[in-house]
């Protein structure tokens, strides 16, 4: 057994309703399935080299399971579309809470991922590996071919559906990783800091185990939204004038801000909508082609506030924060004119992928 | 023992640490000891008269207890200074949090009311009555003559302190109450509303045991935010020009809602500062002596958020909101420019009830 699979470390991801852990800081973590999807890779048979720890990229193969509510996995939903790749890559929806064991395709009929056919997301971990010791985690990769998950690594995830999977991609997709090697080298960087302070930095507040660790928590983060509402400032976007991967990444935590860890990860010292450059750009965001219309704010609520118990017994889901903030003017064009950096927005969502009505201000009930 | 007795109905004022009852709606205890100090009242030997069951006002003679962390209590050390009652009845203030049995003077130097001399408030409830069957609240007068409960009716503490103690107010205090019969009946009534609908409305969001139940409060709380929004977007305080009594017992519940109601009750269609007219107007009272003079930040977070701890079960304490907007320009000059009614402000808070520095922003660390 591998003593990184205790459910503190795995929020959100994972099961138990135990995600403090008295006394202590939380820490992630951060050992996932680091098989690779690429170009060129796999075995003779199409099936996964042990060597290089690859399967080979083949569109129409590979279903991508993603909770709408989870973050880390609305990267990956954000990325496949943005990139154009939904005819490449299935996508399976597993519901915004889970039970002790697993995520669960609760939202399908018969409770069954309809391609997949599983009722749990647990059964694709256990078809690559029977003893599969860490938290179920979303996203995954499941090899349609024989039911099993070839990765869970969500940072590689997105980076590689940008690279290995680029003749795959829908005419006018934005590069989302800059070519040009300085760019790239201050997009990791900018990445690495919105990862440990941010993206993670609301965890670490919201499932402290002490006062002191939660206060030391809540001064990183705030410490990083102050660096990035200065950022934020001269740039429409991270890395100026054109979305990038990073922008994915940030976006998907603060569209989450003021719902969910504002209150509940006590996130709030301000609500996101209390810092004008940062507000503006996660509407501008927002209302771009594949970032709000991926958002399903109810599953995000229903997600957080039901499955920590050990935060929220009372399981009671709050019924604000307001939404139609984010639908208001943005005005960051002036910042910059071409968020595709000469390529095009995403054209509409996908049947069967839509948001449901009432759940995201784009999408009234 | 009196059924009305369980946490769940006395939620702040009590122990015990379970306020919310699954599945049921909150419904706030309101029976208390109704024994009134009233001008030529008591026993012909100055003590109580079961037959009008009333005290005599006596200057010098009785203690509020009121811990600062309660709104019920603030109302009374509100009203208290604001008529310059301060030599008449002396102030006991216990800590925010308590234990299980009761509100304690875990504040005070060696843990007791250094004029009582006890630990625990419930001593004195025990005094007037041993078997005391229900919670031991603050606010709550006591006599020093024997250490007993005169009345914990905060509803009716306030106003007595208006209309029985008149002849020991401060010259200048404000009429709180008016003389107006017809203008009287309308802050009754709109007093009637704020108890209801916020004072306790918040709780009732707070304290829900469903979901349905808390739906239900919310709407019905912020229902009547939109009513007060509109009513003070006219009026610089809530019967007119004029502070009055109402305008206390609004006060009292504003000044916690971004603190503790917003994130912790759930109250979350917005902040209080999103809410223009109200938060200019809650800014205005919190600038004017006698209001956020009384307000201890820091107790009230203590209390909400460690004293509740089957809805906040790791006790940890949020570091937020940020305060400074508290001091900000509310502009509200334009609407009335006599807050007292032809008084004068209450002077310097006395010596021995300051707000802890740094607990408030006009007090910095």
């Amino acid at each position: 057994m591998n003593g990184a699979s205790t459910n503190a470390e795995h929020p959100e991801h994972t099961q138990g309703g135990t995600y403090t852990v008295k006394g202590k800081e939380f820490v992630r973590d951060q050992n996932y399935i680091t098989t690779r999807i690429v170009r060129g890779g796999g075995s003779p048979d199409g099936g996964h080299d042990p060597e290089t720890d690859t399967y080979p990229v083949e569109p129409g193969r590979y279903r991508l399971v993603a909770a709408r509510a989870c973050p880390w996995a609305n990267r990956s939903i954000i990325v496949r579309r943005l990139l154009g790749l939904e005819d490449a890559i299935s996508l399976g929806l597993p519901g915004p809470t889970h039970d002790a064991r697993s995520w669960t395709f609760d939202l399908d009929p018969g409770g069954k991922d309809p391609v997949l056919g599983i009722e749990r997301l647990q059964d694709a971990y256990f078809a690559r590996h029977p003893d599969y010791p860490r938290g179920i985690t979303v996203p995954a990769i499941v090899d349609t071919r024989d039911g099993a998950v070839v990765t869970n690594d969500f940072a590689q995830i997105t980076l590689d559906l940008s690279t290995e999977w680029a003749e795959h991609h829908r005419p006018g997709a934005p590069r989302l990783l800059p070519t040009d090697p300085d760019e790239r080298a201050e997009m990791e960087s900018v990445m690495r800091k919105v990862f440990t302070e941010v993206n993670n930095g609301v965890y670490r507040a919201g499932f402290a185990g002490s006062q002191e660790a939660y206060a030391k928590a809540y001064h990183r983060l705030f410490d990083a939204l102050d660096w990035l509402e200065e950022r934020l400032a001269t740039r429409r976007f991270l890395m100026g004038e054109h979305i990038t991967e990073a922008d994915v990444r940030l976006f998907t935590t603060l569209v989450r801000f003021d719902a969910v860890y504002h209150g509940h990860f006590k996130c709030n010292r301000n609500k996101l909508s209390e810092m004008p450059h940062l507000w503006a750009y996660a509407r501008d965001l927002f209302q771009t082609p594949g970032f709000g219309d991926t958002v399903d704010f109810e599953q995000i609520k229903q997600h957080y506030y039901v499955v920590h118990k050990d935060i929220n017994p009372t399981q009671i889901v709050p019924a604000g924060p307001a939404l139609d903030g984010w639908l208001e003017p943005h005005g960051r064009e002036a910042l910059g004119e071409d968020p595709w950096g000469g390529g095009t927005a995403p054209g509409p969502v996908r049947d069967g992928e839509q948001v449901t009505p009432g759940h995201n201000p784009l999408y009234p009930a």
